[in-house]
């Protein structure tokens, strides 16, 4: 971790201190989530080399796969042109993202009337988590 | 545009009203950008097949290309597991998502210590915006 914060202050975080960071998958180019990152957060993501989101849900960091086992690896991170996103290139171990046990998150198409799932499971979020499914 | 706004209500608009949506070049797999839509931009982009954004830095819409002339053609339109995120796969009209004359916003580059410009100006923003540069 670089002793110059410089790089954290240079992004612009929003009233509660995140920023929304969108994983990306290295090799597919699929987009896989988007998730949130306060500054520790993504200190910790680059300490490690693994994606580390802020839980808004559960007000509490979340070391993604730290159930399931999918870790992002971070092989590339990028901001935009206003500073106020991040792009995470990843490789996703176990090749799924979703705690619903889809590759993506991304998985609700809008069919022009309603939001139809257009994806498949590819394991039971059951077998993922053993009886307490978080995302 | 549909009558029935319940595909609207099933997402999950922040306390401004707004969702981010990511933009993604339908054939590259490129992330473009990140901005925000609310109910009505929403209702826009679905209605005329282009990408409308909501400016939260102006307070207005923003139908993407509008002076540049670097419309978004929407293809698909997806949202995520917790209904708070939009995926919009697009074709980029003249190439180019960026304010700065770039392809993608996602240009600065994380180096260890700084962001780094990675990405080349494929086009001067004067000679896009002629003399009135807004992305």
């Amino acid at each position: 971790m670089s002793a110059d914060a410089g790089w954290l202050d240079a992004l612009r975080w929003d009233a509660d201190g995140l920023i929304p960071a969108i994983a990306q998958d290295a090799t597919s180019g699929k987009v896989l989530m988007l998730a949130w990152m306060n500054r520790e957060a993504l200190e910790r993501t680059v300490a490690t080399g693994e994606a580390v989101y802020w839980s808004r849900s559960r007000s509490r960091f979340w070391h993604k796969g730290e159930e399931s086992g999918h870790v992002q690896k971070v092989l590339d991170l990028r901001t935009d042109c206003d500073s106020d996103a991040l792009l995470l290139s990843i490789e996703q171990v176990g090749g799924i993202a979703c705690h619903t046990g889809r590759q993506s998150c991304f998985y609700r198409r809008f069919s022009g009337e309603s939001w139809e799932d257009a994806e498949p499971v590819l394991k039971d979020p059951k077998d993922i988590y053993q009886g307490n499914p978080k995302k």
